[in-house]
Parts: C-alpha cells; sequence; structure tokens
C-alpha cells in the first residue's frame, strides 16, 4: 500500500472569483457574468468534469504502451445535468450533478474491439472515475475562525 | 424543475500533458516530473479538490447575505488521500480516493456557533460537494474512432 495525500486550496478573491492552488499551480475559478460572476475561469462543476475527462486522459496515456495501444490523437468530451433547483435549495431537487456522461475521440488504426477493452480498462483504473461513482467520504476536519484588525 | 447541461473537454497535448476546456476558458493539466510529465499543471485529483474548494466558497459568498452572515476572509483547504497502487491495477487498493477532508478559515465577528451553522448549509447544498459523497452514475456514450491520415 503506497499511500500519498494530495492537497489543494479555494481563496475567495473578489464577488464570486476564487484561486484554487495546488503545489506551484493556480488557476482562477469564476461564474458567467448572469450568475454574478465576472467570468474569469471555469466555474467549479466544469472543473469537476475537467478533473475526469482529464484523469482518463493521462490514464490512457499510462496504459497505451503496456497495453500495445497506439493513437495519434485522445479526445474526452464531457457533460453533466445539474438542476439548478438543488443548490437553491428547493425541496425534492438533486443538489449533485444527476449524470456525467463522455464521448471519447480516438485517432487511431486499431481495432475497434482493442480500442473499446482499452477504454474499458481506463474507466476501472481511473481515480477520478471511481471517486466519483463511488460515495466518498468527505469530512470537515475544523472550522478556523480569525477576528478581524479593528 | 431548472436543469442545464456543463460541458468539458480534454486534449492530449504531449506525454501526459492535457488542455481542458469549457466554454471560454482553458487549463492546463499535467503531472509532476517524477511521474512522467512536465509539471505544467495541477494534475487531475488536485483539479477535483480544487472544484469542491471552490464550489464550497461561491456557495458561501451565494448565502452570505441571505443568512446575514459577514466575513473579511475566506478560505478552504483541502485534502485527500489516494493508494498508487490502486490506479496501476493492484488487487485489493482502491482506485478511487478514499477520504476527503478539509479546513475552513474564516475571518469574521460572529458568533462560532452561527458560522459553523452557515458552514453546514454550505455542505448540504454545494454541488460538487453532493456529487462526491454521493454515487454519481458516470456514462460513456460513444468511442468515435477515425483512421490516421496514411
Amino acid at each position: 500500500m503506497a499511500k500519498i495525500t494530495l492537497k489543494s486550496k479555494a481563496t475567495l478573491v473578489e464577488k464570486v472569483r476564487v484561486e484554487v492552488e495546488a503545489r506551484n499551480h493556480k488557476v482562477t475559478i469564476d461564474e458567467p457574468i448572469r450568475l454574478g460572476g465576472t467570468d474569469l475561469g471555469m466555474n467549479p462543476l466544469e472543473l469537476l468534469l475537467s478533473s475526469l475527462g482529464a484523469c482518463q486522459t493521462i490514464m490512457a496515456q499510462s496504459y497505451a504502451e503496456k497495453m500495445g495501444v497506439k493513437y495519434q490523437h485522445l479526445q474526452v468530451e464531457l457533460e453533466g445535468d445539474l438542476d439548478t433547483d438543488g443548490y437553491q435549495g428547493k425541496p425534492g431537487a438533486q443538489v449533485g450533478l444527476e449524470e456525467i456522461r463522455y464521448t471519447i475521440y480516438i485517432e487511431s488504426d486499431e481495432p475497434q474491439e482493442k480500442l473499446e477493452s482499452f477504454i474499458k480498462h481506463i474507466e476501472t483504473y481511473c481515480p477520478a472515475f471511481d471517486t466519483l461513482v463511488n460515495p466518498t467520504k468527505v469530512v470537515q476536519k475544523e472550522i478556523i475562525v480569525k477576528q478581524p484588525a479593528k
């Protein structure tokens, strides 16, 4: 067992603009103008879908050689359904994404069957995929309150 | 019921570097050099944690006024445990994140109890949080294979 701990930090900048940081990397997250943002970045759920797509793509790259699969181009398109009544607190509405769908575009000479079995393998061993399809424990450690300077 | 569909696209650029896109926004995802990447961006799981942190922060901003909560500064720190044996296909290892933990840093004059109830509310209505703690259906629509140009 080789356990690692990944870390990230989200800091409110202004309005609904947030800077997220992991190690030496920063990304700006925002909401479109019609939702009160300044549209300087993806919104959090677009980022969630992007995380899944990036994970699938990277897993494909990691397994391609081992599985003898060659391709010239690889792209994953993702979509996720959200009932906007949910986060607004309306009773009976699902808060989280209801379904995520993805399409893989692959430029390759390999037979369809081999590609399908390759993609199946990626699905099975993709950490973001597994985190989403299974319930994940999310624990609040602490709320640390600081008094503002007077 | 007000359903919307969010979209994203992940394109392999080189090695394990991926460009993710949603609407007019692009982010570079990569792996550290020791994992075969060029470290030009967060990795997918750091992005997943960032998505949750950004969602919690934006939900806080959206609900603060309605709930009469004032603060000067807001930050969420997140960490997630991964057994790296999982994505390498070793039997018995969990593939996805085993646990996500978060700490909220808030600079505010509000009483601790009010802040705790505010954060509880955010947890309940945060779409990324809800997507992670519950099992989410992830469906493969299609694998579209294109023959490479000869």
